[in-house]
This record gives C-alpha cells, structure tokens and sequence, in this order.
C-alpha cells in the first residue's frame, strides 16, 4: 500500500480508518489546539466559539441529481443536520459555489430552487458566499461547500436540564458524542442506506426493484421538536460516511462506553437489504443523509420514539440497542444468536456518496 | 455569444460583468431577500447577521504553489481580508477541503503548514471543517473553501465615532462600499496586479525580470490598527477579481458617487507594469490578495496614509484619489493630460488567480 502511504487516494475521502488517520496525522497536527469549547480535536459534527456553533460541510457527489434529491438539498442538508444534531439552531449560512464549466445554466437553476426550498423546510437563509469557476474536468457539474452558523435556544436548555434530572454528574453544555452513560438508549430515526443506494444506483445505472430513494432532508426542525417538547437527548449524530456503523463507533470510542445493538431491531428496507446483499455491501456502512442516530437516557427513549414515529421524518424509527459498560467498542446481538464486533470501516464501500 | 447563454463558462467566474449577471439573474433570485443586517444582496465582502459577521470564500488556483504563497495562505488571507474590511476581527474559521486523488501528502502538508503559519499571523484558529477526495482531474491538486466568523471590537467603534465627527449624516454600523461620500479620499495600500502576474508567471512558465512575488497575506491586524489608531476609514475592499477598476466600480455604484483617481499616483512595480504592457493586460485589472482600497474622510487620509506608509504590508500606500459628484462611474486623469474611464472589467483578463 505504498500508494496510499505517499498520495491522496479516494480511500482518504471515505469516512472510515484511513480518512481517521489522515484527519489525525495532519489535518490535527496543524490546526488542532485552538482554545475553544468544542474544538476541532472533538471531531464532534460542529465547533463551538463562545456562544456561535459553527460548522462547514463540503458535497462533492456524483451524479449531482440522483433519485430523491440532487447535490444542492444534500449540501443545505448536510450542514443544517450537522449544526442541529449539537443542539443549536442553524439560523444563517455560506455558499461556495465550485462550478465546472460546462454546468449547463438550467441544471445550475434547478441546483439553486432546490437549495432554496431545502433552506424553506429548515428556516434558514443563505446569507452570503462566493463561486468560482474550474475547467471542465471529472467534477460532474459542481461542488459545493456549505458553511452555518447556529445558537443555543430554549429547547437546548430544556434537553439539558430533563438530562440532568437523570444524571446528576452530566455537565456538557451541548449534545456531544462523548456524553454517553451506561443504560442510554440508542435510536435510530428511520431506516438505513437509502441514500447511499440511491445515488449508487444512479452512479452505476442499477435499477432495485421499487426504486430506491434518498432520504435527504434537513432534520432540525424536527430535532428541535425533540428537545423541546421531551429532551433528555445526550448524544446525536447524522450517520452520513460510514454510515451507523462508523457513528457507533464514534460515539463508543470519545464516551469510552460499550454499545449493543439488536440486529432485529435495525430499521431496513427489504429492497436496500437485498441490493445490498447482491452488492456485497453491508447496510450499516451506507451512508444515510436523512437520519440521526441518538443516544437518550432511558427514561425518555421511548417518549423520544413515539415523537419520533408521529413524523414522516421518523415513522420508521427504532430503539435499537442500549450503552453499555461490560465491554467496549460496538456490538451486534444478531437473529441467528450470538454478537457480531461492529467495526470502524476502513473506507466507504461505495463510490462517494456525498 | 450562445454558449455563455446556455452553460458555465470561465467568464462566469472571472469577476467581471458576466459574473456580476450570473450572480444577479441566478444566486440573488433565489438567496436574496433574508432579512439580515447587511444581506446577501448588498454583494459586500461579508454578510452580517445579528453580531456576528459571517463570510466565506473558495479558492482554486492553479498551480497551488506560486511566488510568493500558495493556495492555502491565499485561501486563510481571502476569507480573514473579507471579514476585516467591514470593519470586524474574525476570529474562527471553518475550512472545507476537496483533495484531488494523486495529490502527495508531502504537498498537501507543505499547504496545511502555510495555513497555519497564516492563521497565527492574523492570530485567528480553523476550529472545524470537512474534507472531501475527488477522482482525479484538473483541480491540479485541492480546492479549498475557508469560512470564517468576526465580531465587532472598539475598533470598529472607534473608527465609526471619528467618522461621525466629520458626517453628521453617518449612521451605517459597518465599513460598507455604500458609505462612501463626497470629498472622501481613495487610498490604496500598496502596488497593484503583483499576486495576478506571480500566478500568470507560475502558469504559464513565464520569468519577469528581477522574478513578481504574490502579496497574498492577512492584513486584519493591519486593519484593526488603522480603525484604532486613526479611524475615519468609510469604505474598505481587498482588491481581488477584477482588480483595483472592479473595487472602484464597486464602491460607486453602491454609494451613487464619482470616483476620479491619478494615474500618476496609482503605485505599480516597474517590472509588473512592463509584464502587463508585454501580455497587454491592465494592471488595474489584475487582481491583488494582500492589498486594500480605502475610501477614508479627508480630514484622515494623511494619518491613515502615514500608518501605512510605517508597515511592510503599507509601505507604497498612496492616496491615489478622490470621491466627488460631478460624475458617476470611475474616471482616472492620465499622465498624458485627459481623463479615462475605467470600466468594470468584463471579465478576468488572466486565468483564475484565487
């Protein structure tokens, strides 16, 4: 493997080992450090500067419309989700536009309307930005960065402080992945791997029986809900590259705690589980864009599971499994008996997805 | 001309009028209209959004080392510039990375080293951001998106209290290209079309005589000094895209005003006036990223000359002309007798240069 030792290779983009090495070999080396309340070396999903969450996401999928969604209502997506699986309102964002020459102007306006309605659905405004413009090459139209910024508000209190009733040492200011404790539920809100499949297919021309399609959405008007209306939420995460499996292993690894899930319990749809099967992929490696994964003290799971299935957003959601302190890492109990490691994955098993 | 109807091209992202159309007929139809304190629409050089001020910027120069820096000190420099010039220290940013596939770590670590030296230069932290890997193609190595958040100072109070002493009328809260008045004096902080030449030089293999370096560095400590020291500063721009005849036009259409500038004053280095005669570009046109355009009260312009002048980044700052209403547009008296307008640039004269 001299190659990915001395060079960037795809692998270093994909969410699993490698991505984790190069993000902690260099990417860390140079900018960690910086005194802030959740820095950089969280490699939480957002910054926190003083009273300002902050976070920049970079889309750079192919083909840019896939079914479900296009790489625009992915972009707004990703960056909403990412600021409010914190805690934080998103309330303003930045556009940068890498625009391929070539890009006809009709496909770019239909990029723009969906990044516009997307910004609807989240009550958010893109309030500046900057395009640039690069030879025609193998971007596939556009890339695009999408930078927000988000606060606290009344429902990140009330979720501190219904956590609080039940855990008297819990301190954190914000919705962390190292803030799990033993006996916290884990949730997911819906079934996993629709988008990866989605814009794979679209990638490799499959067809999967009924169509599969991405779940591309912002969630933080929905999370908001959450917070407010039950809280005792503790950690969330949106299972983008990776997929659960990797934010699993996030969650396990920054609370040093153990978690096991139930393999029954994990929402999929049959058509994704048999692509999946056919592709030799493994569903809990897919990415998700539509989807968070929370870890709630047990006490308000199953309220936080009833709130969540009353939504389009969460109809299929699931408690899956629980934090445990008996071993460490991420385990499955699965259907035929006996418990599967769920590992980090070493990259993603399909082409960037987002 | 049907081509530039119908698909992205180069132009659109040159910074000219082609790219002011795009910006006009596509990104504010559908981003324009948040109901923030200087919004999206306003095309400033950031967005302000209750106290916080917000901006980000994407860089995509070719080749990622030139004279004088590199694409991760220009793209650091960019989004702190832009945020200074409105009036604000920025003290975080987020930075997004899309790595091109190939790309050696020892480059790519040669570039994170020069962000950070860049960031402790301009004392602000990168406390989150993404990274992304793309096939293979003619990025020539990575595109880097750098966001970044500021925040008002008494600096920024200071500067607005001395300009109040001489406009009574003067109520804007930040240092807008609209707040430009009759009698302000137009200053520039150094040479012009320096970082355009050192890029063109490293594209196409060209040697300038004694050898053109990039100014490409962060001038918000510079800046704070001058709105501290001094004040009076009205109107502030990096002069990038389009170089110095794009900043002008920028600060005149916005604040309705003339600007006559002195041809003989306008500073530019021997060898990069003779380069541009040579290629038969404008200088005025190049664009510059460690230089700032200054529209400054007249009763300061002398001090802020002087501050300056003291400064290795000032050093051949010149007051190079004035605001005035008997004209609109921008008009240079020339050493030859008579006086020229200068135009918006169409486009970018040289290939992309941020």
């Amino acid at each position: 493997m001299k190659d990915t030792e001395e060079h960037i290779t795809m692998l270093h983009g994909a969410g699993g080992q490698v991505m984790h090495s190069l993000v902690e070999n260099y990417i860390l080396k140079y900018f960690g450090g910086a005194n802030v309340e959740v820095p950089l070396e969280a490699l939480d999903d957002a910054a926190v500067v003083g009273d300002v969450v902050f976070k920049s996401d970079t889309h750079a999928v192919k083909p840019i419309f896939f079914p479900g969604g296009d790489i625009g209502r992915l972009a707004v997506s990703g960056t909403v989700n990412d600021i409010a699986v914190i805690g934080a309102e998103p309330y303003a964002l930045a556009c940068g536009l890498v625009l391929e020459e070539g890009l006809s102007l009709v496909d770019f306006e239909r990029i723009l309307a969906s990044m516009n309605k997307t910004c609807s659905e989240a009550s958010v405004s893109i309030v500046t930005g900057d395009t640039k413009v690069v030879e025609k090459g193998v971007l596939g139209g556009c890339v695009i960065t999408i930078s927000g910024i988000g606060r606290r508000t009344t429902a990140t209190e009330k979720n501190l402080t219904v956590i609080k009733e039940f855990r008297n040492d819990f301190n954190a200011r914000w919705i962390l992945d190292s803030n799990l404790g033993v006996g916290d539920k884990i949730i997911v809100s819906g079934t996993l791997g629709d988008h990866g499949l989605a814009v794979l297919s679209a990638q490799e021309g499959l067809k999967f029986g009924s169509g599969i399609e991405s779940d591309v959405k912002p969630l933080n008007v929905l999370i908001r809900r959450l917070l407010d209306e039950i809280g005792g939420v503790v950690a969330m995460k949106d299972p983008t590259r990776g997929g659960l499996a990797d934010a699993l292993n996030e969650f396990s690894e920054k609370s040093g705690k153990g978690i096991l899930i139930q393999e029954d319990k994990v929402p999929i749809r049959k058509d994704v589980q048999t692509a999946c099967e056919m592709l030799g992929l493994d569903p809990l490696e897919v990415g998700n864009e539509g989807k968070i994964v929370l870890g709630v003290v047990e006490a308000k799971a199953e309220q936080v599971l009833e709130l969540l299935k009353g939504t389009s957003a969460g109809e299929n959601a699931e408690i899956i499994g629980q934090v445990t302190n008996e071993f460490k890492g991420v385990a499955m109990q699965t259907v035929v008996g006996g418990k599967k490691i769920i590992a980090r994955p070493i990259g993603d098993p399909i082409p960037r997805i987002c």
